[in-house]
């Protein structure tokens, strides 16, 4: 049983569906058009109680911020990286406690905090932007998730190249990718591995030329991950009327000596 | 930069793109009807190094044996969940490090993998299965992974109920989901995290009716993703002709107090 | 060379991309926030040509009104078929001049304007509705496409049984559509094919049921047509970023001697 | 009520499934593993009969030959357009009885044979094709249909340019179609419309590039459809495993007095 402490932060989900990521602090609240909650009521409650606008009717419920509601949530200044891409990629990156990943932009952290997660306490990513103002956005905005204290946000740019060396993995989300490939792949160490986003097809077609000359990469992978929501009327079961089209395609591949 | 060790789980890549999971003993060979590669070759050797046809020419490449490649390669007497559908789910259930899960059925072991790695060290998986011999199988598969030491196998019929009370999340994939859904709901925290496999439209029917009437989850969802995978001529860039149509919906919901 | 004549029906195509229907009568014209095109200036004009906001800059180009102008323009008291589905069901129901066809309901005479079309002079299209409101929308809405005087609009409800026997195909689009297969059936000719939309699974699995249970259907299948639209920058190409996830599901059979 | 006649192209699907086109020709037959259909058995029956191998148990069913069949039937050389597109294509390029319409290459007479039927007796198609052995082929084939007696097949090559003019429609589908499509426009009308089957993401740049140059079309999109197949039990209702993954883009174009 998971009880709110003071400072925790919080989501609150309300009847009509909308979503609010708070910090509970003393004397905070949430003022929306139909009533109001306090934060001193939450204080002391149970994760995933109902919570109410003070004198009034049911307001929603109060749940633990989840890394799906960050990623939707955070402040950006940039276009993200979809959950079904990052959690493909995440698999495809082969990511474990413990690894080293370097990042390539930071843009607003959603992806920096998955990477940051799955790595863990003893793992550690290093997430490059050329605009510090998007490192110090993404810094603030991984305070809304729990810390692992494995993130170092560098300002540099990719294309002039790295420091890293010998690292398991690396993210590359950059415009015109196909001109930092070279560098990201040097961070790498070999059996390492490479994930590429790539909007378009001309950039996954410069991409894959760049690949194939540079000649130190195996298991070339182009996916494209397509995702479709149910309305959840089990009488009346379809997909929803709308759907995202397309965010990225992604490029993989796996390092290995000069071929 | 890594080398092979006496006795490590190493992938290799053949040529024409043929993968295979070895351990490396001393004294072990593959043979293929245009070669042979002998294991002593391997030991000491850099990963992402080429390797050879003992006296021929070049076999391929060794690397390491990613958490895909054991998806792909496990022995399986059970339908594998597929990494674009346990990559979203690994997000949708907010899994972090430390964080305990429970999964109903083990089945071959591809998820119980992916969550072991995810919850780490200090997390822990509880794998429940109707079939011993899944329970073996799965222990078997994960030895080809780095072990965190963190996967209870256990065999049991969830719906007389499991023991495991106040866990961050619950994966249930099993035949008649709609019958498990109470049980497996019950063990969670409130503000914890279900996610359930359902390949037919019948089954999310009965799923949705069975989690209406429950009444203790908000946030319900349901999803399906899908897949392309492109050829990489970059001169002749296209999609794949033939794709994977359907593997599974996904049904995912949070733990409330009762409404 | 095909010249506008007064009172053709005309499309308007703006400069902006916006799309007016307009019959080309004397003294008539269009008027948007940007400027006025008067119809007495289009009348005598090649299809195709440029079209000026009168005492000003270009406004468009006039076309001909095409039938996907027609489906996308016509005013709708229902959800249309969309030309994805159309295309292929009339493909499927192996439609060909001369052919007699029963449309059922009729809805705002999207479908009907097709089948119209493809049947041509030499043969028939008898499309019912429940609503006599929908009939009368429909045969208004027919008239801003080449008119083949092959159409019967009829009030009436199928679940009675309609008087049709020995047709060609049929096109079943009403709400619980599994009320009226078998009477749908029975003014098919043997051999004859029928098409029926079903927008949730429930539908899906309820004709599937009564299909079953008559027994005079060969060669059912059920299809879903997906379509994405891609920009049009051969330099950034890339497919938009939204696109509709849903329309219908299509069942479709061959009547035969009662199995 | 149809009957069989001698003579007549006729579709023989057996229980297991099979399809097989034949020509009833007296004393024919067709002889598979299980048994043997006997012609003579054939004239005379009702379309959608049952049929008997003969002194033994049922075979399947007699039916018309649609247009779908005669698309995956016919004998090919080349890739066929899908119905999924060409049905699309039908539409968008407004293709009514009475209209002229250019296809270019003939390939095996798929698309010219749902053009033919289309355009109807007072239509005409006219179909060019480089290798005279692909207009042979496709004349054999489309004898498998209802004759219009409105197709003529030229050899020819597009690059140099064709002599039709002030056509209805245009319908491309060659390699290299960039090359092919500012001699394709020219025998358009003004407002007349093309379709470009372009399989790969380099002809699609390409034909974005040159229609961009041409300046004479407008409306200009690019459209993927996908199609997905339902396994018909209705109590286990999903999408089929496997599914076409991708056949071809299509761009669409009106052409309009150069801009």
């Amino acid at each position: 049983m998971d009880l709110i402490k003071e400072n925790d932060i919080v989501l609150i989900k309300l009847m009509n569906g909308e979503d609010f990521i708070i910090k509970a602090v003393k004397d905070g609240f949430l003022s929306v058009p139909y009533g109001t909650v306090f934060f001193d009521d939450l204080i002391g409650k149970e994760y995933g109680s109902k919570i109410y606008f003070r004198g009034k009717n049911k307001a929603g419920y109060v749940l633990k911020n989840s890394i799906i509601d960050y990623i939707f949530n955070i402040r950006r200044r940039t276009q993200i990286v979809y959950p079904k891409d990052i959690g493909y990629a995440m698999l495809y990156l082969d990511l474990k406690p413990g690894d080293t990943v370097v990042e390539c932009g930071t843009g607003s952290g959603a992806t920096t905090a998955v990477l940051s997660r799955i790595v863990g306490k003893e793992g550690r990513v290093i997430s490059y932007d050329l605009d510090i103002e998007n490192s110090k956005i993404a810094e603030e905005n991984l305070k809304f998730l729990q810390n692992y204290n494995n993130v170092s946000f560098k300002t540099g740019n990719i294309q002039i190249g790295l420091e890293e060396r010998d690292v398991e993995a690396f993210f590359l989300d950059v415009p015109e990718p196909e001109n930092s490939v070279e560098k990201a792949i040097n961070t790498l160490k070999h059996s390492g591995k490479i994930c590429i986003v790539a909007p378009t097809f001309n950039q996954v077609q410069s991409v894959l030329e760049e690949v194939d000359k540079l000649k130190n990469t195996v298991d070339v992978q182009v996916w494209e991950t397509m995702i479709r929501n149910y309305k959840i009327n089990p009488e009346r079961l379809r997909p929803e009327d709308k759907m995202v089209g397309h965010t990225t395609f992604m490029i993989f591949g796996t390092k290995v000596v000069r071929r």
